[in-house]
């Protein structure tokens, strides 16, 4: 190559070099099939080794607790705003959902999920331009709310938590794109930690969504198919094009 | 390569060598930039350039009238199944949204729409197996409704389209993912076509939207903002992270 540049920007980020010359050695080739990774299908076994050796691989690093569901969803972790609310909204009466604002992408979660629950920010550092964490104490967690969420890492403030807010019995959902895998966190503190890939995982487009279990299965009716955590899980991933629960109707 | 496999089947199918060639050249070094195309920045200008150069070609090549937008979208072709009647059923007071069903796909595109407009099948061959493209009337076609959707080439069953029906006033939406730019369409007969890209176009993941221009800014309130057809105009398709809009705020 020309010269390696690094690349520190806010936005997608550099993967390392041995993982990208090895994407190139295979890219016409993958595993002696004759065609791309690109090009084969997602049903294909050896697509399906790479989904499983992904998430095992995950689990692993992580420690990730059995309870736990690893998915890999559409439109990076922007998409997830929406469907947050979406999925998680439904598992309190109240609808209510919590956020802590901390800059741009943490005020970007709690706008895309307005009109999916009572969205409501508890604590934000917005009127000092982000540049601190607001201090969150237990009596201002609604314990009827359906989630408390975060963003762990706010990249442009330079702000991160070194100590996540202890939210009792409402789940902690985490927006953890810029610093997934960078640092060891226990994800059992957690009901929900999800990321788009492009920080520090793989490319644009994608993200990956970890969830307990016992979240799962409180999407709204008006949830689109491919949005629904609960399908995607019984899917592993893979509910793009006819999938089993379509066939069984026919 | 190993041996060069032709592959024929119903999921994604295979790129042209040379693009997977040039791909495969300019993976670790993107036109001199010391990275790869997928890790540096959707704002960046080289990839706006690889952008408009993709939408100019796919102008050019379908001879697409100019009030018509061409959108890259999330999901897939799937994801739009959702969408279109986010997008679109808003357009008629009676929501009504009228389908063809001619095979598996265009079962789940009327299936996943359920739940965003009045939903009804006008036509379908599936009491025989789907072996042939029901007669479409002017008579079928309620002129209130707010589009007809159609699946041009149905690949499992050998049937596609070689005149399209004549939906008055109602706009023709077609999903054309297993067809796309294989025969030439008069395109400003549609008001909107999608395909996923895996078939023809690019890989996974992705889908292509071509909407004409009157069709946008009916969406329905709860439509994701990443689902939203007339904010993604707007953005040329780069809504996601922070954009124009959402630092407005600020």
């Amino acid at each position: 190559m020309s010269q390696q540049v690094y690349n520190f920007g806010a936005g997608p980020a550099m993967l390392p070099v041995p993982v990208m010359e090895r994407i190139r050695e295979e890219f016409l080739d993958f595993q002696g099939m004759g065609v791309s990774v690109i090009e084969v299908s997602h049903r294909a076994k050896q697509f399906e080794k790479v989904l499983l050796d992904a998430q095992e691989s995950f689990r692993q690093l992580t420690n990730l607790p059995d309870n736990y569901k690893i998915l890999f969803v559409h439109g990076g972790a922007r998409m997830q705003f929406s469907a947050l609310p979406m999925n998680l909204a439904g598992r309190s009466a109240s609808k209510k959902c919590l956020y802590v604002e901390t800059g741009n992408f943490a005020k970007l979660a709690n706008k895309d999920a307005k009109g999916y629950g009572d969205i409501q920010v508890i604590a934000s550092s917005a009127d000092t331009k982000y540049d601190r964490l607001p201090a969150i104490t237990p009596e201002m967690i609604d314990q009827d709310a359906a989630y408390l969420h975060i963003t762990t890492n706010n990249t442009l403030y330079g702000s991160r938590y070194s100590q996540f807010p202890d939210a009792g019995n409402v789940p902690l959902i985490a927006d953890q794109t810029s610093e997934i895998l960078s640092r060891v966190v226990d994800y059992s503190k957690f009901g929900c930690i999800y990321a788009g890939l492009q920080k520090n995982l793989g490319p644009s487009g994608t993200a990956i969504v970890v969830i307990r279990e016992d979240l799962l299965g409180h999407a709204s009716a008006e949830t689109p198919v491919l949005l629904n955590y609960e399908q995607c899980a019984k899917d592993n991933s893979l509910t793009n094009t006819a999938n089993t629960f379509a066939r069984e109707d026919q």
